[in-house]
């Protein structure tokens, strides 16, 4: 269990242009490999111990995470692992907060219907494809309170991200203008969440589309208009 | 911290028609306490634990969890408690099974926006007020296997129960008779867990309504028709 598909070799990464693939869905945290990051040897170390962190709990969950071990997976001294990240709570956060620093940005597929649909595929794909890094990380965010704060940044941020798929619609007239894209996206995705990291079914390969297609036709009969002053009952 | 609102005086209430509060919602699991359970003494006290494992749970969460200081909390040999249930796993997983003994059904409020709005409202109060007890047994179920089956088969059973409002709508004519219920409802429920749960954000007194609406407008928009045979595009 040295190496696994979603474990990529990223040693180096971090001198480098991000070249590896971006999943990037909300809450999506398995490629951190900062694009570009400036600084080679500290950054190494970095991309080294996070690759580490990705791959113990991949592969044997918050469980089977120690300091130690990620210090001897990532072939750094395990003084370093702590000088620079106390504890499991900060290597998790890091984790979290590196996934944030890519350049993703939301599919653009032309319409809200196969821009929502590529969202689902991407946050389906990140939560039943390869190790459970992300449900892990998900999971350990109910230990931590440094990883719970570093998620909801993460997905705070990736939310913000995805309100580009809003503004796309709402330009080519899909969508109202006083449209809460945030509602919209949430209730787009959490279904997904829900299904698998709640529930723990099974994948269910139409859902993406189904949620999807559920948003748009909730936000086509009003769901997401911002509410009037005075009336907030959309019926 | 030996008694909060809700971890009610429940020693007996096995042995009574069940007079307490019956929050029900999906995953809700506050209230354990068996309705018209026989067997004085062996009811009395898996009550009496069940009752310390949720007190425990809701002041300390999981890391709090013990077979000692749960045996100790309900005042039970830990033999006892032992023989019976084993582990803090099995401690869950009966806690959790308790909360599908009761005799909850969703509120008729005469309409499917009503009735959807009524199910969160009632999700949303158990996941907010009190000890955390809920999102205590949600997280738990990362940690043990054995509290996550119990956890999946009490959502699967709530969502059954619910699957009443559905039929209720159709019956009145507010729902097309091939609505996929289960859809609905998850679409219905699903951002108040998302909201609450994953992104630990703080309660939106109108996200319960709201995400209702969104539900029944997308209802009646035709999201939740089952697909027919061949095609599965709703949109």
């Amino acid at each position: 269990m040295t190496d696994t598909p979603d474990s990529p070799d990223t040693l180096d990464a971090s001198d480098t242009p991000d070249s590896s693939a971006s999943p990037g869905a909300p809450g999506d945290s398995k490629d951190a490999s900062p694009a570009r990051r400036p600084g080679g040897r500290t950054a190494r170390i970095r991309a080294q111990v996070l690759d580490a962190v990705r791959t113990e709990l991949g592969a044997h969950g918050y469980e089977g995470l120690s300091v130690e071990g990620v210090a001897a997976r990532a072939g750094v001294h395990r003084t370093t692992v702590y000088r620079r990240w106390q504890d499991v709570g900060g290597l998790l956060a890091d984790v979290l907060d590196a996934a944030g620093e890519d350049d993703w940005q939301p599919t653009d597929t032309g319409s809200l219907h196969g821009d929502l649909t590529a969202l689902n595929d991407e946050i389906q794909a990140s939560l039943t494809s390869g190790p459970p890094v992300v449900t892990g990380l998900i999971a350990a965010s109910f230990r931590s309170e440094q990883a719970a704060r570093a998620q909801r940044e993460l997905w705070e941020d990736r939310y913000a991200r995805c309100e580009a798929i809003a503004e796309r619609a709402v330009a080519r007239g899909e969508l109202a203008p006083d449209t809460d894209a945030r509602r919209l996206l949430v209730t787009a995705t959490a279904p997904l969440y829900h299904h698998l990291v709640l529930l723990r079914a099974d994948p269910d390969p139409r859902m993406p589309e189904q949620a999807a297609a559920t948003a748009v036709l909730a936000a086509r009969a009003g769901a997401f208009a911002r509410p009037e002053p005075g009336g907030d009952d959309p019926t």
